[in-house]
């Protein structure tokens, strides 16, 4: 790795009374920090994508949830217990498509439930679930890299559309941990980053994050990738995931789909690094995974300058849905799945 | 049509003394129009894209060309003619995919060498070749709209990407030119346009001029178009093109071979539509068009926001090539051409 500090998505602040985050909203243009203590503003910043990532989102989400209920232990219980509802609620309802937000937050209920007692002691419970999960994802980003490291040839030219690197997550990323770990390790490897319209973040962040580490990254457009993969220019895909289905349909950022028929028309693999915890296998398939439809305005518009006509009909689905058939394996933390993909039964890493 | 007056994006101004031009660079805020006089503004009015589309460039040349020549009547033939031919090869260097801007280019220097005489008749001559040019594409333009109009069904909706539309002629467009034709048979027809980045002619100029005429359009970003074709948002697909070699390979704008893949996987027809001078029939395929290489700050920033970090490496070529057997039928002002293609005897519109 560079010598540079590692970046830290999400932490706690020194005093630990607050969240401390990048503002990935001032990227790549400022590093800003952010202190966060209220619970409109952990709910502004998932909305608003200053924290992003389905993995950092989680646990974003459980230490807000920490932080807002510290501050409550006077409380009787059962107004303690009320207040954790409404802001879990109010926390699950910012982002519907990543199964990981929903995931975490019941895992902080499911904590509350099981602590009698105080509300003192429910919120050291609650500080200390928030840490396993950060823990947790941290050595699960670590584990997803060792595994998908050896789907990487030396010196592979590696595609990833948005960002599913340490921004988008407390540890090393999804998709970015076998290039971090290639690294690591002393071998060559490059990325080409398809910069991911509407916001950029492939571009503004996954190349950021590279550059900072040191590792060779190319900048294209989404349009493109395909010229690059006909000109023999990209040797595998690898992209995280925001919910997989029960029979491998994955759910990612808007442009995944079009580069996995992409990467099937070039005979090229096509990998998904994402944690357990984003396998929902009560969704049969990926046609029920709910779509966040974000503003309009987001694509009317290009880093504040009107790129089309005011008020013009625009399509903004944050998310699409790539059918297991195009995905070559799946790389959990766990293992590396591939098909045909069942998870029905498969178990998240539930304490 | 709309009771808006048609959009001119090349003519003559009042004087006939200059090219009025519509500055495309500043849609879709502000409708500028702009007087072109001198050599240096015709070459950087091409090069900046303040006029752009392949049909548009060529007539604007031969009108530059004649523009120019006007002024220089006074000269001895002989440096005359060595002004033309300085003037004709700057301007043929600006852009070099395209081929319809050599092809106008060639028409006048073929003018000016079968004019004997003094230098006030080749300039009269000049100008009238440069005119019949224009009143050429016009004709053209409505010649592939008709031949086009038979593909749309009736509530047709058509994705086309970038600008084939009244902007980049100086007609009703290329792959637009049915869609009007469709709008004054009073049939329903709506398109969806793809935002086409890095310059996002799709949403700042097909946009614009299509909400201009009152035809519906619904913009959205490279990446959304492959979600819209598998949810079966999307019934065919309407491009233009910048060169067509003989076997019928086109090259157009950066993004176009993506949505041809990705029309093909989803059982989509993909037409395009482009006059015949656009084909190239000495070129035997597509590998050997000459692809031009933009400014890669045209993907890292848009309008001077920052869109990725400041110098990371970034692929901006401003066209790609998509293969004949991915395009359904080629449709040019004398024909619907279906596979397979063979241009290589065709006769360009020499008069």
């Amino acid at each position: 790795m560079s010598n540079r500090s590692p970046i830290k998505s999400v932490r706690w602040s020194n005093d630990g009374r607050s969240v401390r985050i990048i503002d990935q909203r001032e990227l790549p243009e400022r590093l800003v920090e952010r202190d966060i203590a209220m619970l409109d503003e952990f709910c502004g910043a998932i909305r608003t994508l200053a924290v992003r990532g389905a993995p950092a989102i989680g646990v974003f989400a459980a230490m807000g949830l920490a932080c807002v209920m510290q501050r409550r232990v006077e409380l009787p219980r059962d107004a303690f217990d009320r207040e954790l509802e409404t802001a879990a609620e109010r926390l699950r309802a910012t982002r519907p498509t990543a199964v990981n937000l929903a995931w975490a937050i019941d895992r902080m209920l499911a904590c509350a439930a099981s602590t009698p007692g105080e509300p003192l002691g429910v919120a050291t419970a609650l500080r200390r679930t928030a840490d396993a999960l950060h823990a947790d994802d941290i050595a699960m980003c670590r584990r997803i890299g060792e595994l998908a490291l050896s789907l990487l040839t030396d010196g592979a030219r590696v595609l990833t559309h948005c960002n599913a690197g340490a921004l988008a997550t407390t540890g090393i990323g999804t998709a970015l941990a076998p290039i971090y770990l290639a690294q690591e390790a002393g071998r060559a490897v490059q990325v080409i980053a398809s910069e991911t319209r509407p916001l950029l973040q492939g571009s503004r962040l996954t190349a950021w994050e590279l550059e900072r580490a040191g590792i060779p990254v190319t900048v294209a457009t989404d349009g493109a990738i395909a010229s690059l993969m006909r000109a023999g220019k990209i040797d595998l895909a690898i992209v995280g995931a925001d919910r997989i289905a029960a029979n491998g349909d994955v759910a990612n950022k808007i442009g995944t789909y079009a580069l996995a028929v992409l990467a099937r028309h070039h005979g090229l693999p096509f990998y998904v690094a994402a944690p357990t915890s984003t396998i929902d296998r009560e969704m049969a398939s990926g046609e029920s995974i709910p779509i966040e439809a974000r503003d309009p305005n987001e694509v009317r518009a290009f880093l504040g300058a009107p790129s089309a006509p005011l008020g013009v009909t625009a399509l903004n689905p944050a998310f699409d849905v790539t059918p297991a058939e195009l995905i070559t394996a799946i790389v959990t933390d766990r293992a590396v799945h591939y098909p045909p993909y069942d998870f029905r039964r498969i178990e998240r890493q539930d304490r």
